[in-house]
């Protein structure tokens, strides 16, 4: 096994993760999370999760960017990978850092490819799949508080063009607060 | 040392480095780079790298978010190490997918913190930083196909609230191209 140590490499600024034996130098990054609010008639489309963290809690189809794919291509996969569903992007609706976890999210305007006859299920990472009207979204059982966001950000520019993306609210602007401590479901 | 294998791992549909030995998983992901259009008076900031790749060709203040960082942070992070500028955001002017690389690009608009007494100068990874006037941009001479784009997007919206960010343009939606083959000074 090769051993890392941690140390400031030439030119760097900071401690990384670096081979004692060939000097390898083991980068972190923030990984990046693609995903969309889907919506037919004013109703939206959310995922139960049937993965942790948060199994059995409701979500947006996101997860995270690969390699080869654009942002785009990679809302699109994820929204057929966890809801069998074929979307069509709208447009960008937020950007959301969540630094916690380092994480940034780039979370879509979308409606189904066949609008009159949308079709959606449960894949592999999904218990459940449904449209929820606006009233019966079910607030207390969101997986995570940047869904809770992106649906009062899809709620506030429905039926207008997009305009410029919405980011962190102001009562937590890095992302860093946990579950329960986020303005989360409180703010839907 | 330990060894990789590619295999695909179980509840996973592609290809990933696994440990021979402990099993464990070497994900690979797009990486975040955040950068501004620092503006002042209509002349806009470029920054002549002092490294590879491109060394000596002008760019964007702009570089690799780091983990336990907002996009915001990093972008501000940016401009301070590379040209010495305090910068403020106006909000996000483009997001760029470079799917060759592997890179999504958040690019905001901003200008100096100081807006009366603009300061700046070449940080470690800068040779030369300079404000310029459109028309003397040194268009041949930028470094990546994504500080043109940026810098006609930041064109387009001068004098403008900030509306939906601009993205790729549609002659290479992925990011695939490389440096000559990409529309980039061409569409400045």
């Amino acid at each position: 096994m090769s051993e890392f140590v941690r140390q400031i490499p030439d030119g760097d600024t900071r401690e990384r993760l670096v081979c004692a034996t060939c000097g390898h130098i083991d980068y972190r990054n923030p990984k990046i999370v693609v995903g969309a609010v889907v919506s037919q008639g004013g109703n939206v489309l959310l995922c139960r999760r049937a993965i942790e963290p948060r199994r059995g809690f409701w979500t947006l189809p996101a997860g995270y960017l690969e390699l080869g794919e654009t942002a785009e291509e990679g809302a699109r996969r994820e929204a057929m990978e966890e809801a069998c569903a074929d979307i069509v992007l709208d447009g960008l609706l937020a950007v959301y850092s969540i630094s916690r976890i380092g994480q940034v999210q780039l979370i879509f305007r979308a409606r189904f490819a066949d609008a009159d006859a949308p079709r959606f299920a449960a894949g592999e990472e999904s218990l459940e799949v449904r449209l929820f009207e606006w009233d019966s979204i079910p607030r207390a059982d969101l997986a995570f508080p940047s869904v809770a966001w992106s649906l009062t950000a899809w709620r506030e520019g429905m039926g207008r063009p997009l305009a410029a993306p919405a980011g962190n609210p102001p009562a937590d602007p890095l992302g860093a607060m946990a579950f329960g401590a986020s303005p989360g479901a409180g703010g839907l």
